[in-house]
């Protein structure tokens, strides 16, 4: 969109009509547009967006390959014969499946499946692999686009029909190496949100009747937006046995042996944008970390026709010196805008940092640093600006964790019966903890009223809770977050688990 | 696949059955598997072979983004319509197009495209974000995965109807822009290959009737590969107005006039990894240059049970200095191989250098190392091991590189008439040089008997021949290349072009 077009500022309260401000942050800031006709669901990714996009890959991705995980890429048709080999796939995904029938001129005679996900394209070939123990673990990784056909209001980031993801395969020897696995994904997970995104996670596991189709455990880090309703940021699933023994993943022990392996799959998708943008930004426009932000400083010189020359060269020579200390700096000297446009525009684009430069920053060797988030502004001495610009830098960072840390603090209540949860979800949303039996008919008296459902059950002693069927050896008997001797909120049986409920993304 | 089953070395001939040996190498190698059942034409690219992709994005990614390029995504369906708004489009890839016409268990109302390009589905929104010459040039890219529903025979890399590759798409306000963008890209396909995939490749433009479906002027890079067929290395769109008209993309000038942009789209596709490993395998395998290489470097400690200690001490210090130098390298440490398997184990796998660390290396001080391409020996000091690496490498490039070269020198072949065309083309493969006026008419007494076509029509002075019915004022009546005075090999009449023709993939 040209300049001239663009109206800056949001109309939209952040608070009173979350959803529209949120569309209205994403359309101005240029993160997304809406698919063509006839494609609702679908959005465009523009540049601004997809450039933190690549950023956050880069960030998982090392730590991927640091832990041994390699990447590939494999189809994105699955034939329908493979998607029906696990039972659980194929029923949890063929409601959203979209199918190819037709190629050229011809009917295919096999459907094949857009990828929902790929486990039943990747772990035939894991299967042809692995041969011996020496060749487990196996891990593979692929950074690509799905498709799930879902027919709710398309949210840019949080609902779309097609969404960029990675997904995460591995083979164990033991399910005990595949628990590992689980975990080292989920805490990465967590690093992403934590250490990169500026947003505190709660991590857990899904309840057994929510978990992955076909897998042993789902864990998840949970993020809670400004409504008060969490998303689910990423997943990281055991899968058990189900997968190896669909797609036979077998192999020789060190006693020559036939075994079973134990895989797991995990992944995250582009909604950890949707949560950024929705966690920071402002009636301002987007609000980027710094660590994510394609422009992390913008200089904007101020001057009269009189000053023009001094101010230009002075900006010039703070831009150089911040884009040689390896800071992404751009210089705002633009001739047809003035300053006031220049601060509204990178404010509603998200530029973490400011620096205005005019007469008087230049006639006492000093710059004006304004911060996105709350707007704070510091002068300081020009000299060593790059290692100012990076503490202002690393505070902006700080800002930004806290206040969302403080959001989320404030944000868990507990109750012990129906119509506290109830009411404490309908007054104040977030997250309420409740003691729970572990039964999928006690989610129902919440879920069917109010749709909030139990979005995480927090592990104890960072064990989760082990699913139903196998892996008993695992299950050391604990508690699994809930008071020895308490009951669940809804039945009044024993409590088995801590239940935390939620309104959800 | 396990150690214990691979079978090591390449049994078919690269100079009698290329292409039987390519295939064997892809397959030993595990740089790809073929799809499942019912999916001919699919690819599984392994590990190996996806690490030398990411390094060729990283490389070439650089380059676009120092030049104005953004990334971003869109939606992998086009809708049969938008599809159908760009008459050439339609016509020159409806034929090959995968149609999804069901979601859920839903038929669609409008069948939606699997992209084969992306064209149809990027214009109409360029044609949004433009609106006055400011917002000029616009440049965007994806890096995607693209189908087309080839009936051919599957050749990984080469022929897949499922492939990767990014795709640039630009608006301009001139043509000369436009013109300046498509050779701009042009460049820096050719140093994607020259200076990073060790191919030297032949510049030129595609004879008009083979150009891009809707694209003025197509332009190439071309590669020999070694049984005498040329590939199309990469290829940059000039598209005219065809696009911009169709999409309407128009803009207001400085004087506030609405005009026409001029358009570009430009790719690279995992063609290249075909080209990379058909250029410089051998029979014992996989060979990469030291740019493009997961591991650059392997070092074999060999040891008999007294000098295991030391041995091994000296060898992990090597590997750690060239590690902490920022070089690819691998310890290969494994006490279950001897080194003979090992050195033919990173052969086939196309280490481009081995560090052989026995008793008499640590005794003086020195390393024993040996080239992939062509197992060259040299002993050097451990002293200064890091630069001592770094320079063999670049020697292995440059060897590499050297061969190639020689090989493009001694097939490109002159003729002057239909039978020296076809005589040269089968006695040797390679490129036939000749002039050509420029018909179609006078390249099918050619690819008749042949199969042989005109893969490349190179510039003159650096500049490309502009297609018919538009930008006639850049054509500056140059000849094309051919000698003036010359005439068509084939019909007699004056020769307006050189053509080289060649059998390709």
């Amino acid at each position: 969109m040209s300049d001239d077009d663009q109206e800056l500022g949001i109309t939209e309260s952040k608070s009173h009509n979350t959803g529209e401000w949120y569309a209205e942050v994403v359309r101005k800031a240029g993160l997304a547009d809406y698919g063509p006709e006839g494609m609702s669901g679908f959005i465009v990714t523009r540049p601004r967006a997809y450039a933190v996009w690549e950023r956050l890959q880069g960030f998982l991705d090392a730590k991927f390959k640091d832990t041994g995980v390699r990447n590939a890429y494999f189809p994105m048709f699955i034939p329908e014969s493979y998607l029906e080999r696990e039972k659980d796939i194929v029923e949890g995904f063929d409601p959203e499946v979209a199918w190819v029938t037709e190629a050229g001129t011809k009917e295919l005679e096999e459907r094949l499946a857009v990828r929902p996900t790929s486990e039943s394209i990747i772990t035939p070939y894991i299967s042809q692999w692995v041969r011996s123990h020496r060749d487990l673990p196996l891990r593979v990784n692929q950074w690509c686009s799905v498709v799930r056909w879902e027919a709710t209001e398309t949210k840019p980031f949080f609902r779309t029909k097609e969404f960029l993801w990675q997904e995460g395969h591995t083979a164990h020897a033991t399910s005990e190496d595949a628990w590992n696995e689980t975990m080292t994904r989920l805490d990465q997970y967590e690093s992403v949100y934590e250490d990169f995104l500026a947003i505190p996670v709660l991590k857990g596991q899904k309840p057994d009747h929510d978990a992955f189709p076909g897998a042993d455990t789902t864990t998840t880090v949970e993020a809670l937006m400004p409504d008060g309703k969490s998303v689910q940021g990423a997943t990281s699933h055991h899968l058990g046995q189900s997968f190896a023994e669909a797609f036979d993943i077998t192999f020789s022990d060190a006693e020559e042996d036939e075994r079973t392996a134990h895989t797991t799959s995990w992944g995250l998708s582009w909604r950890a944008l949707g949560a950024l943008i929705m966690t920071h930004s402002d009636e301002q426009g987007l609000v980027l970390p710094p660590t994510v932000a394609p422009t992390q400083v913008v200089v904007v010189p101020i001057w009269q026709e009189d000053t023009k020359d001094d101010v230009l060269a002075y900006a010039e020579g703070v831009a150089d010196d911040l884009e040689a200390a390896g800071i992404r700096v751009e210089l705002d000297d633009r001739d047809e805008r003035n300053p006031g446009f220049k601060f509204n525009e990178h404010e509603l684009n998200g530029v973490p940092l400011r620096i205005e430069i005019g007469p008087y920053e230049v006639e006492d060797d000093e710059l004006t640093l304004n911060h996105r988030p709350d707007g704070e502004e510091r002068v300081e001495d020009r000299e060593g600006v790059a290692e100012t610009v990076r503490d202002h830098l690393d505070t902006v960072y700080a800002k930004l964790y806290a206040a969302a840390e403080d959001t989320l603090d404030g944000e868990v209540r507990e109750a012990d019966d129906r119509a506290g949860i109830l009411g404490t979800l309908g007054q104040h949303g977030g997250y309420v903890k409740t003691p729970w039996c572990g039964d999928e008919a006690c989610e129902e008296p919440i879920k069917e009223p109010m749709a909030a459902e139990i979005v995480m059950v927090p592990f104890e002693n960072d064990d989760p809770l082990v699913g139903d069927g196998v892996d008993d050896d695992l299950d050391d008997g604990s508690d699994g977050g809930a008071g020895h001797g308490e009951t669940c909120a809804i039945c009044g049986g024993p409590a088995e688990r801590t239940a935390y409920f939620a309104k959800s993304y």
